[in-house]
């Protein structure tokens, strides 16, 4: 994209649509908020609103980014690609970059939240930067610190931070992907040499799908199953140096380039093995677990369980910062759609002399405006998930309870936000057309660079079981010991649409205290109450269904016990995924509800309704079989969506303006104001030409004489 | 992907499942037919089912595109693949690929349905090469041969066979696409040199997208407003030369490059754009309409709407062949991911000490097998196309009404195809994880290069709209001039769920005569004749429903006409969906109506059943609203194909071996069987730990203790 185009972008602030010449007759509904005569959102508010919590440090991130020298060539080869987004991350140090989440006495910055709410905004760059700079820091580095103790980090984390010892995260194995406590590789304890051997014992064992591992990686965190004194102690992690300064590979070590992937080329994925690898027991990052000179295990964490789990989720940050990503990475392919679908005109309505705008169009709203919607609530849900990693990972919050809400949050969230990223994207290609398909415009770069968050840091359907289970647990704790009454209580409750307060994760009825602003709802059949009432109830029943249908289990053989959870696992995920949409729709509503300016907070608000109403839409099946809607209230859904869509059109620039992106960060020449330009051109042409009195005149005119 | 792990792809006919060592009380249903003790389908039989009328040719196809020189190279940079793929197509003249459409005078071999057979399967080898056979000889060719006369014929056709003449196919512009009537570039006639001067007036009306523009096209068919003597008879198709011998555009001919794209990166795509370009009076292609030496304008078509739909409709064979090749895109995701699911082991299920393998899982059986359902019923609704497309091009049945017809079905077909191909292939690569985004395993390839087709040769959306207009227009037609009496006569029928015998495209209860052997079916709720039933009545009454409120309109200005379509337009494109799903539904239980092999046909009625309750259960809410199903009917749809998954799981690899693919087609190293033999070498190895003592004891079990 030349400089010129990113000069010409209108946006933001100055939607083209404003300068369109009001067609008579065209089914057309008012452009912007200023045409409708309406109350409009203060679009840099919302930009606050939106960048939340860290919106200092994610400003200051767009900020560098500006910096042409951190985008994504599109096309490039590549080999090429991965040199320029190694060169990326030794900027990305100059700038302090890779400073937030680690300790000052290694030159960090000590600053949780605002490491990953910097670190998302990288993916308006480039996501293969997004997530190499991940690998380095929030896996490699995280590892050390998170894993590790003082003496690792002595060691190794000035180095990390500066770029100087480049990582790779060797966790999944090409034979275990989601299943890491089944990986092979193993770590057995040398007590005579005081050694660990690291061994790949056969191919489903190598370390796999690694960023940093194919050329860049000097060192990896690898995870084993430590062996010590003829005892498996399960899944540690350990530094292994991978590479000599030259870049060969150290004695026994060995490798493969992943080669080319679906996306992300700009990273370095590799495979990984190891025959007989000798490293100093120093290397097992002991901080959960460790073993004495003469090979003597030992854990403060006695349950072998809860040190992986808690291991593993000292990781936790990737996934939050997935979905933040995910968010940011959605938001951008909507305000290219939006923007460009306020400017290209396709068809004459057949009632004007005049071609109909594309958002103007029934299906194009319908197409755009609830996914803005979904974005909008990702937004809020995401900040919440952001705050209570800070909160944890600061210390202020540290408790098991609290990590364990911290992990399942990110687990609900994480699966909803990459899978509405991708379908976002996908329709937002779509709606531009043959000109969504050019690289230069950036939607099928995006699809493709963000295609693999929805199988990494945890596949999504693996992520919604354990939400799941999770919420199963919950439902059971509140009626253990429970007696005929409480339960006859509790099924009373349940046909109220209660929600029972699970998964520990909000107190549904009390911090949505406002719900938004029903007052300010349209009138509709759903307002606020009605809409949290389905949601909040779905889940519950939902559960409380599955959890039924699972009750013989507990009596059933190991074997009986699985085919009867197997046969219930489709609905539970289901549930999760109805928990993650719940908690959207509440941090939405959570966020507007402090909303002063009036105008900000109605279009706001139209802006939840219609989210909630998506969401009851797209299980509107189930509302109806559970008796929850009548036919009637079910039929009316679809209709108050399409109102809403109406309400929304003329807001529609603003809410994606709203995004706070410059140029810079958009670059796509079809949100560039250039389809403006062409149109203004093409219309002009034409009325010159009548003006001229030398236009042809039509065949179908001559005939109607 | 190397010669030997070609060598290694186990399919078809050894699923490597039936190797398993079975495992007490896993969840697992039996993974292969012998295993089930069942009747199995006759896998060569269904071959030839789904290769359709044409199997011969697909199979030559096939045997040639074996040849590596076909494949696609992952990864490789733009110009290396454009020069690639341009290598491919002489190789395809070579092999008689590029002559089957044309009269043999011109060395063609003057057989349409086979021409598109066999085109289809090029997506096995590239999809680049794919479509830019199919600008050559599927647009530009075509353009020439159906919208011209013998003397272009004689002119151009045989170089443009040889590849002699390559061209590129000129109609869609930046700033119309969809709306190709409504394009800008002119072609206005000259009496006194006898020549047409082609134009381009603004930028918006530069030619884009188009394949073999930006390097190895040396003419093009322009499509260009024909104006002559003052008027302007429509859109039109012109032979205009674009470069000379050395490559470099003629005077007057300008263009650039569309740069990198989503995917298809092996064809050339560019803009052109004309300066007052002449060509001689000759270029006119003249078969609908002609312009005299003194300019004067005559066609055999006096409507200039017809006119215009006549020369596009010549030119339907694009969205035929998309259908196909989209089809059989689907089969390959499906096949690949399938393989994978039937080998791939992951967890363990807690009630024995091995892992499960994927497709054992019933959210994973849920994901795969109703999309194995639809490509299903989707290669025999494409071979019902092909012989709808192949009785009109060879002339034995070329009436307009049968031209329409076809034009409705390619309409209604090529979106459900493409979009499914799209879905499917993105379920399938996130079913295999880390490996699915890795380019070797081509699911990503797939996804990026299929992308384009939802929106190419008519937008989806678009082509909907047009039959949600024709199903309209059909509607409307049994009731013109219809009386009290008939019209309550209708909506009496209406509840008893009858068909309106609409869009002309199929008697609905004539020629889905045995409806697939009702005998076979589940025993369900739901056998054939409800499936049917429930699908076609909802055809019906969304359609009657629409013309119902869109009454008004008739009797309301031009704006409110349009504000009252735009209202519905979402609808209509639902409806237009549900159309073209009946008629898959349809044809798949044509297709297995003549089947005599017991296994067979039960195996594929099952799936036949699948496909219309997943259909079913897509639509729920709208069959609960209207009152078609019951609750209680409505929720055991979810519990029939829960079961209807699990009857057929033991069938899966039978069914994806049916698709005919050999291992050098589908060339993805974890459907070539290594997977199954990394999980063998990773058991072996800890059966032999476990055989020698020497196996570490787990720290929960000395816990135990």
């Amino acid at each position: 994209m030349s400089d010129a185009a990113v000069r010409q972008n209108a946006h933001p602030r100055k939607p083209a649509t404003n300068t369109r010449t009001p067609v008579g007759g065209a089914p057309t509904s008012p452009h912007s908020a200023v045409e409708a005569h309406e109350a409009r959102i203060d679009v840099d508010a919302v930009t606050d609103l939106l960048l939340g919590t860290w919106r200092e440090t994610r400003r200051e991130a767009r900020e560098m980014i500006k910096d042409p020298a951190f985008w994504r060539i599109e096309g490039q080869p590549m080999p090429e690609h991965r040199e320029r987004v190694l060169g990326q991350l030794r900027l990305l140090v100059e700038n302090n970059g890779s400073r937030r989440a680690f300790p000052t006495e290694y030159g960090g910055l000590d600053d949780n939240g605002a490491n990953l709410a910097g670190f998302m905004e990288l993916v308006l760059a480039d996501p293969s930067l997004q997530i190499k700079s991940g690998v380095q820091w929030g896996l490699f580095g995280s590892a050390i610190y998170q894993l590790g103790t003082k003496k690792h980090h002595d060691a190794w984390l000035r180095d990390v931070i500066e770029l100087d010892l480049p990582g790779a995260f060797a966790m999944t194995e090409t034979g275990h992907g989601s299943d890491v406590a089944a990986i092979g590789t193993t770590a057995t304890y040398d007590p005579e040499t005081e050694e660990f051997v690291i061994h790949t014992p056969f191919r489903g064992a190598w370390k796999d799908y690694l960023g940093n591992a194919a050329l860049h990686g000097r060192a990896a965190t690898v995870f084993a199953q430590l062996i010590t004194n003829g005892v498996n102690y399960g899944v540690h992690c350990f530094f292994v140096p991978l590479r000599d300064d030259d870049g060969a590979f150290l004695p026994g070590v060995g490798g493969e380039d992943d080669g080319v992937k679906g996306g992300l080329n700009g990273i370095d994925n590799g495979r990984l093995h190891f025959d007989h690898v000798r490293i100093p027991r120093f290397n097992l990052l002991n901080r959960y677990g460790d073993v004495a000179s003469d090979g003597t295990y030992s854990s403060e964490i006695p349950s072998p369980g809860r040190r992986f789990f808690t291991m593993l989720g000292a990781l936790v940050q990737g996934r939050v910062s997935l979905d933040g990503a995910a968010t940011t990475g959605t938001a951008l392919a909507l305000h290219i759609a939006v923007t460009y679908a306020n400017q290209r005109r396709q068809f004459d309505s057949g009632a004007g002399s005049d071609e109909v705008v594309l958002l103007d169009y029934g299906k194009h709203q319908r197409r755009l405006l609830p996914r803005l919607a979904q974005n909008y609530a990702q937004f809020f849900s995401n900040d919440e998930l952001l705050r209570t990693f800070d909160g944890v990972f600061s210390g202020r919050q540290d408790t098991p309870a609290e990590r364990e809400n911290l992990e399942t949050l990110a687990a609900a969230l994480k699966p909803l936000s990459t899978w509405n990223a991708l379908e976002t994207i996908q329709e937002a290609r779509e709606a531009c057309g043959g000109s969504g398909f050019l690289a230069e415009n950036r939607l099928v770069g995006l699809h493709q660079d963000l295609d693999v968050y929805v199988t990494f840091e945890g596949d999504n359907n693996i992520l919604l079981q354990l939400v799941g289970k999770r919420l199963l647990a919950d439902f059971a704790k509140q009626f253990r010991g429970a007696d005929a009454a409480k339960l006859a209580s509790f099924a009373a409750r349940q046909t109220v649409g209660k929600v029972f307060h699970g998964a520990g994760l909000r107190q549904f009825g009390q911090s949505v205290a406002d719900l938004g602003s029903t007052a300010r709802s349209v009138e509709l059949g759903l307002r606020a109450e009605q809409q949290h009432e389905l949601l909040a109830g779905r889940v519950e029943q939902m559960i409380s269904d599955i959890a039924g249908r699972l009750r013989p289990a507990a009596k059933a053989s190991p074997a009986e016990a699985a085919e009867l959870f197997n046969a219930n696992q489709a609905e539970l995920i289901e549930a999760a995924r109805a928990h993650g949409e719940l908690l959207q729709w509440e941090a939405f509503s959570d966020g507007i509800a402090g909303v002063d300016d009036e105008g900000t907070a109605q279009v706001l608000t139209w802006l939840r309704d219609l989210f909630g109403l998506h969401l009851i839409e797209k299980h509107l099946a189930w509302y109806l079989i559970n008796g929850r809607l009548s036919s009637q209230r079910a039929a009316a859904v679809s209709k108050y969506i399409d109102r809403l869509c109406l309400r929304l059109r003329p807001h529609a620039q603003d809410l994606v303006d709203a995004y706070g992106f410059a140029p810079e960060h958009v670059r796509a020449p079809i949100a560039s104001g250039a389809e403006h330009e062409r149109q203004a051109e093409a219309r002009a042409y034409y009325a010159d030409l009548a003006a001229s009195g030398e236009a042809p005149a039509s065949e179908k005119s001559l005939k109607k004489k």
